[in-house]
């Protein structure tokens, strides 16, 4: 059989690692899907820079700046987009999708909130959508939530999906950094891009969380509505003091399925140092899943680069080059549930989410503080699961003192009325610094 | 649709998880399938012990001792084998494939053993024979090496696929305790059977990892090439002195792709205590995967237990639901790589194989034993990376001292060659205890 033939819409990292790797593994991968997979065209904004990096092997792609005519070319089977973006992206894949092509990309931006129409356009047509690399990287992540634990009611997922952050914390934490130098170092090395909003706000990793949110519960892609705190206002002291009290702060991103909704949020989170979640370092991602029959499973790799990122596409160009001739009612749902039986169970404003607090606050060092602090919270119903206050020789000069508390269980919004009246307190000098428990269960 | 029925031959741990897990998810499970799934026959020894342990749930599935005549149902679209065993559980996947129903077997030794013979009988009859249960419970696994990775030339895989062994190596290391004490704890807690044999002789996870060296590499299914070394003979101070260098002991099983040839072995083995592998205790399983495009992955969970191991069992059973009517070869291969195109590349006999080794031994405390050890080491090419004398404190009464020597990498018939010189020194007292080290790239 003639191998099928993908057009690569973008060659920045991502494209020219999917380009690597399927010529390097090509035997190897033949064997596995009974058909070769070969990159025919390449549609790129500057065409001579392509072919200067393809090197020998220009002369056995196609490479040009219409995006279109790749789009379009009956001889294509799959496009492949890397472009990334909500914008041309958007355009190129709806208009593969018309004219019949299947799809696969590593855009997380684009599914997270364009993923409803896109979808809906690629069932009317009967074509796939493959997007294993929208989500930590070569971890095959979304094909053990969709196919892997079908078995399952899943309950919740956690999971360190943005590996710059993950830099900048282990940096942070291991070597006593703050985040502005913690993300220098990051940049220098690599790690961070020149404007790294997307990765240390929580956006990309919001993206990630949502698309999988979606496939383990059943709802549809709703990234508007996911809570988004990200890493940039993280002190050092903060982690220093989580580490005092056993816990590692790592930026999750949590989704849950509770009996009032779905908690879609990402945050600075601490998690107890014994969880192997917690000693995932550097660049490195890792997802927890809990299911109600396998319990809790974890999956770890990692979540960026060339050829990580490019494992799984070329893994979704195997799965779409042996089912893309079966009947499209045998393919796995895009979004792991049959379309007609998507569920529009809300997803739970960040007030009426519930976790355990960390809540770190300056006092005046005098008689009673403590006693007002406590009284608040007992009022609140919140109880505490461990106080530490900084010994004298850590009080600063002026008779002030930390005091951190860490809380178990509680609702979002009752934490926040609590922690108005402790910051209306007259011993009390600072703002509460409030970050959330998570204790994976 | 109908849901597709599926006879059940078993109601042990796993055919019962199996029917549980089935009947709380079936909605769940059918949003995501588009079909229902259900189990419409049992077979069993004991009819009257499975039909009361269904309890309300036993009007809705036929139970009866006669297997052939739910293998030969013709109602009956998929046959979950759920016996064990090489014996009855060949004969009856056998006779399901024949009659060209799709099977589902959690039987780990029947495909390590005979799964050449099942494959072709499977192929023969356009038949699926689905297995993720068979490695690591509910650790999609198979689907991740079969599926997940297929961008990938898989370089080597180690896993700890044996939860039992885990469970009384982690209780040896954390209270101290010796291998015959710890192996009671294990049986009084269920992690162990009465006849703990397979499990601890490292036979079970032998089975595992035969399937997965099959899937990563391409060869045919080969357990009687595999090397396989248990932990009976495991002394609770290799695991103190291995804890004073930096590592931990686990029964791993691996599985490497070399110049020359393909590694399979099972044995206890010396890891870095830093390696996220090192850090899972108890009975959980991982596995970690090295790719060449990917790196290493990791994928952790319940290896074993009634629903973990169902989890496994009902995503082959929504699988096959899904692709059963497809064209056979639109589905994935058995053993992940088109049937004529697996490899005959040889399994290295252990002698062949390169590892780091861990040398403990007792010398009589006289000048110049060093020596003549380090002399006989240097002789033979081995380099040694750490040595370890205990102090004159711990010296025994006699003047004899334990020496432990850890070497780079090296030929295992030069450390044996080695060892045998070392044995011969009037010098020393004791056999050398030999453990290989894993260095996890």
């Amino acid at each position: 059989m003639d191998p099928i033939k993908v057009g690569l819409l973008g060659f920045g990292t991502v494209g020219s690692g999917t380009f690597t790797v399927l010529r390097r593994n090509q035997e190897e991968i033949k064997r596995r899907a009974g058909r070769g997979i070969e990159v025919a065209r390449i549609a790129v904004r500057n065409p001579a820079k392509a072919i200067a990096a393809l090197g020998d092997a220009a002369g056995s792609v196609q490479v040009g700046d219409d995006f279109n005519s790749v789009v379009d070319d009956p001889s294509i089977g799959i496009v492949a987009e890397m472009i990334g973006g909500t914008g041309i992206a958007r355009e190129l894949v709806l208009r593969a999708i018309a004219s019949g092509k299947h799809v696969v990309t590593a855009n997380k931006a684009l599914l997270a909130v364009h993923g409803t129409e896109i979808f809906a356009a690629a069932r009317a047509k009967g074509v796939m959508v493959a997007f294993e690399a929208a989500v930590a990287g070569g971890i095959p992540i979304i094909k053990a939530l969709r196919e892997g634990l079908t078995a399952n009611r899943i309950q919740c997922i956690a999971g360190i999906i943005n590996g710059t952050t993950n830099y900048i914390l282990s940096e942070m934490r291991e070597r006593g950094l703050d985040f502005a130098t913690a993300l220098k170092g990051a940049q220098a090395h690599g790690y961070a891009e020149a404007d790294p909003t997307f990765d240390i706000e929580g956006i990309d990793a919001a993206h990630k969380l949502t698309i999988m949110s979606a496939i383990a519960f059943g709802v549809p892609v709703q990234f508007d509505r996911a809570y988004i705190e990200g890493i940039s206002k993280l002190a050092g002291i903060d982690i220093k003091y989580a580490e005092d009290l056993g816990y590692r702060i790592k930026l999750l991103g949590i989704t849950r399925r509770t009996e009032r909704g779905i908690e879609l949020r990402v945050h600075p989170t601490l998690i107890s140092a014994k969880r192997l979640l917690a000693n995932v370092e550097g660049a490195m991602n890792a997802v927890e899943v809990h299911g109600d029959a396998v319990g809790a499973t974890l999956y770890y790799g990692k979540g960026a680069g060339a050829e990580p990122t490019a494992s799984a596409v070329v893994a979704d160009l195997v799965d779409v080059t042996r089912l893309h001739t079966a009947d499209p009612e045998h393919r796995v749902p895009h979004l792991a549930f049959q379309p007609q039986s998507l569920s529009d169970t809300p997803i739970l404003p960040i007030d009426e989410v519930t976790s355990g607090y960390y809540l770190r606050l300056r006092v005046a060092d005098v008689t009673g503080v403590l006693a007002d602090i406590t009284r608040i919270l007992a009022d609140a119903g919140i109880s505490i699961d461990a106080l530490l206050q900084k010994e004298s020789e850590q009080i600063a000069d002026n008779g002030e003192t930390d005091i951190v508390i860490i809380t178990h269980e509680t609702l979002e919004k009752n934490v926040n009325a609590a922690i108005a009246c402790i910051e209306a307190l007259e011993t009390v000098v600072s703002r509460v610094t409030k970050l959330r428990i998570e204790a994976l269960n």
